[in-house]
C-alpha cells in the first residue's frame, strides 16, 4: 500500500484528467462556455469528493476505473454549487482556489449557464452507457446523486444557509443546515463509490455514518479555519461568515470547543470501520486528513 | 379517440396532478425554497412539452402512467430554465404566465436555487426506482434528457442566444441556436415519450424528424407571436426580443416569410408520419396546435 499522500496525488491527478475528458474542448462550441466550465472545474481544488468516492469503493473492492465516473459526477455538482454560491446574489465571491471565481473572470449570466451546465453534465456522466454491469446499480447511482443535490439535499442546505443570516442559530440547527448544505454530497461521493464495487448492507451502513461525521467534521474545520487562516492560505476570503454574520461552529461554541468537536466527529467516524482492517486504510487516513488539514 | 382539447387537457390536468405529487410540499423544510419552486412549476403553462412526451409514447404504444414521469421531467427542466432565464444577469423579464416571475415574486437567491433543484428535481423523478421494466431504457432516458438539457444542448443555446445579441445572425445561424435553445428539449421530450412504449428504430427516427421540425417551428411561431401579440395575450412581455435587439425569424425573414416557414415546417414534420395512421394521430394534431397557436 502506497503513502497517503502518494494515493490522494494519484487519486487527484486521474480525477482531474477524467474531468478534462468529460468537459467539452475549449473549442466546441458554445466555445465560451466551455471554457468557462473547464476554468470552474479544472486546475484545483483538493478533490475530497473524489478522494472519498476511491476511499469508499477500496472499502468495497471496487476498480478505480469504475469509481472515476462517480468521482467526476460528485466533482461536477459541487464545483457547480461553487459556481453559483459566488454569485453576487448568493455569497458575492470575487475569490475561489486563490483565483477570480467565474462571474469575475466571465460574467454572471456565463456564470449561470456555467454551474446550469456542470450539474447536468454530472448525470450525463453517471447515466453513460456501460458504466456498471448492473444497470439497476446504476440507476440508483443517479438517484443518490439526485436526492444528495437537490432541495432536500444540498441545494436545500444552501437555502436554509441564506435564511439563517443574522439569525441567532443554535447548534443544533447550523448542525441541519450543513447535513444538508455539504453533508449530503459527502456521504453520496462515499456511497456512489461503494456503489461500484461489492457493497453489502453492513458497509454501506457503516460508510453512512463514517460520511455523515466526516461530512460535519469537514465544516467544523471550515468553521475553525475560517477564523485562524488568513485569506492566501485558504485561497477563498477568510473571515467572511463572521464578516456577514452568518453562524458557525466558532461562533456557537467558541475556538476550543469547536476543535473538541472535530475531534469527537473523527473518533465517531471511524467506530463501526475498525472490523474491515487494510480495506478501510484510506477511510481512516482520509479522516484525519480532513480533520487536521489546514487548507 | 377523443378530441384534441379534450385529449389536451386530459394531459395537462394529469401533468399537473403528477407534477403536484412530485414537488414537495409548501410546509418541507426549507419552506421557502419549496414555495417558490412550486410557484414555478404549478399552474400554468400550455405543457407542450408533456403534450409531446404522450403524443410521441401514444406512437410507441406505451401507457399513459408510464409517461408521466417523463413528462414531469421535461416540464421540470424547462420550468427550471425559465427561471434562470428570467433572471436580471439573463433576460431581467419581470413576467412569466402572466404573473410575477419567480426572483420578482420572491428573490435572485431564490430563484437560482429553485431552478438548480427543479434541475435535479427532474433527474430525480428520472431515475427512480422501478419506473420501466427495463433498467438499461431508463439509464438511457436520464442520458437523453442530460444530453439535450446540457452545454451542448439547452443550456448551450442560451449561452449561444446571449451571445447573439447585437449580432446580425443568418438564418442558419439562428437555427443553430434554437436548435439548441428550445429543440433539444422538445426532440427529447417527443423521444421520451417513446421509449416508455416499443419503439423501434423507425418510430424513433420519424418521431426524431418530426420533434426537430416542430421544435423550429414553435420558435418561429414565437417570433411571430412576439412581433403580432401584445404581452396581455402571451402573458410575458412582447416584443422583447426586438427591443433587445436580438436577432428573430421575423427581423431575418419578414413577418410573410415567416409564416411561410411556419407552414412548411408543419408540414415537413408529419411527411415519415403517415404510415402509422391512428397511432400518430396526436402527434398531427399537436403539430397543428403548435403551428397554429396564438398564446
Amino acid at each position: 500500500m502506497t503513502d497517503f499522500t502518494g494515493w490522494m496525488q494519484g487519486i487527484q491527478s486521474r480525477t482531474e484528467a477524467a474531468l478534462e475528458q468529460w468537459l467539452p474542448g475549449p473549442q466546441i462550441a458554445p466555445e465560451r462556455l466551455h471554457q468557462a466550465m473547464r476554468y470552474s472545474v479544472l486546475g484545483g481544488g483538493k478533490r475530497v469528493r473524489a478522494l472519498l468516492a476511491h476511499a469508499g469503493g477500496e472499502l468495497c473492492g471496487a476498480q478505480p476505473e469504475k469509481i472515476d465516473a462517480a468521482a467526476c459526477a460528485v466533482e461536477m455538482i459541487h464545483a457547480y454549487s461553487l459556481v453559483h454560491d459566488d454569485m453576487p446574489c448568493m455569497d458575492d465571491d470575487d475569490l475561489r482556489r486563490g483565483k477570480p471565481s467565474c462571474h469575475k473572470q466571465f460574467d454572471d449570466a456565463t456564470a449561470l449557464l456555467v454551474g446550469d451546465a456542470l450539474q447536468t453534465l454530472a448525470f450525463e456522466v453517471l447515466s453513460q452507457p456501460d458504466l456498471l454491469a448492473q444497470p439497476l446499480r446504476q440507476l440508483a447511482m443517479c438517484q443518490l446523486l439526485a436526492q444528495a443535490s437537490g432541495s432536500r439535499g444540498m441545494a436545500g442546505g444552501q437555502a436554509i444557509d441564506l435564511a439563517s443570516v443574522g439569525l441567532d442559530l443554535n447548534q443544533t440547527e447550523l448542525e441541519f443546515m450543513h447535513i444538508h448544505k455539504t453533508g449530503a454530497l459527502i456521504r453520496a461521493a462515499a456511497l456512489l463509490g461503494a456503489y461500484c464495487g461489492d457493497c453489502d448492507e453492513q458497509a454501506l451502513s457503516a460508510l453512512d455514518h463514517y460520511a455523515k461525521s466526516i461530512g460535519l467534521a469537514f465544516q467544523v474545520v471550515d468553521d475553525i479555519l475560517d477564523t485562524e487562516a488568513d485569506t492566501a492560505t485558504l485561497g477563498k476570503t477568510a473571515g467572511k461568515d463572521a464578516a456577514n454574520n452568518k453562524p458557525t461552529y466558532v461562533t456557537i461554541l467558541g475556538l476550543e470547543r469547536a476543535k473538541q468537536l472535530a475531534r469527537d466527529l473523527h473518533d465517531s467516524a471511524l467506530a463501526q470501520l475498525q472490523v474491515y482492517g487494510p480495506r478501510a486504510e484510506r477511510l481512516v487516513q482520509l479522516a484525519g486528513f480532513i480533520t487536521q488539514r489546514q487548507f
